[in-house]
């Protein structure tokens, strides 16, 4: 995906490609998206389209939506917590994790899954990219743009009519009604 | 890069491509170059040549060798302890910078760039990919494969013939006699 997203003002990732940089513990481009906050150090821009780098971190919650995507391969790395990754093969078959710190979950493109995290403070690095780009700007498209620091003091919950456009732009297919069997 | 590589007896990684799995902390493929030891969780046979990741961990030592890629970005996230990242952009203007935990260093294609690690039991997790491929075999080949766990009890020295050739296989151009200017 190589789609348009206005650059942060005061974004620590540089305007031109190319260029060598640093970003400080938790200063990427971040975004709110529910009770999450997502923060983008790196993504297609920067990476020829190979790869992004970003982190989620979260409370304690619910299970999130299951959902699969078409053309992307996906790192969850636990950095701090615990997170419950949910993931089904393409024959149907499910698993179901709990992944603490440093360990290692891996989803590849066209496989449904969902996380819960278990733990309060918990962190996940993620790279999500395949042959048809990076989406690391679903999370601000879908959610909202944050130059706060933290978690959301109040959730953000998208506007309904954002979900019928935003998931397919960002190459996400939620899946209503999906079951896992594994739920514990 | 598509080089074909054995895979390992004992890999956590699926054989086939697009099955999800895990990998406990630890478990992943891996080798010990130098000081160093570095743990492959994913790489091109998993993502059609789009990612990998991968760790380093290692003890404080020198600084590496100065080396680029002509075709590969690279990212060093910190997880544990402090690494010095030392890299030049294509101007020749050099930056160095202590990353600690939580801190992230972006390096492009082309440019020059070498760390140092500066406190014992620091790790680095790395993404280093482009349109080109991925990289994540290079620490196996030139190093050695190794089903232990932990840093090397001696460091692993390459033999000298491994650098005639390891390198360009896999993407490292090392820059014999660049000088770090910034160097403190």
């Amino acid at each position: 995906m190589t789609i348009e997203f206005a650059r942060r003002p005061h974004s620590h990732i540089p305007a031109e490609p190319g260029k060598p940089y640093f970003i400080d513990k938790g200063m990427g481009d971040r975004a709110h998206l529910f009770t999450d906050l997502v923060t983008v150090y790196a993504g297609g821009p920067q990476t020829e389209n190979s790869f992004n780098f970003f982190t989620v971190e979260g409370p304690r919650g619910d299970i999130i939506p299951a959902h699969s995507h078409p053309n992307t391969y996906e790192v969850f790395y636990v950095t701090q917590g615990a997170v419950r990754l949910f993931v089904e093969d393409l024959e149907g078959e499910q698993q179901e994790k709990l992944l603490t710190s440093g360990d290692f979950g891996f989803v590849p493109k066209n496989c449904p899954h969902a996380y819960r995290i278990e733990r309060h403070h918990s962190q996940v690095v993620g790279v999500a990219a395949g042959p048809g780009g990076t989406f690391e700007r679903f999370f601000e498209t879908l959610g909202t743009a944050t130059e706060e620091l933290g978690l959301p003091r109040q959730p953000y919950v998208p506007a309904p009519q954002k979900f019928a456009t935003v998931p397919q732009q960002y190459d996400v297919t939620f899946l209503p009604g999906h079951q896992w069997r594994t739920q514990s």
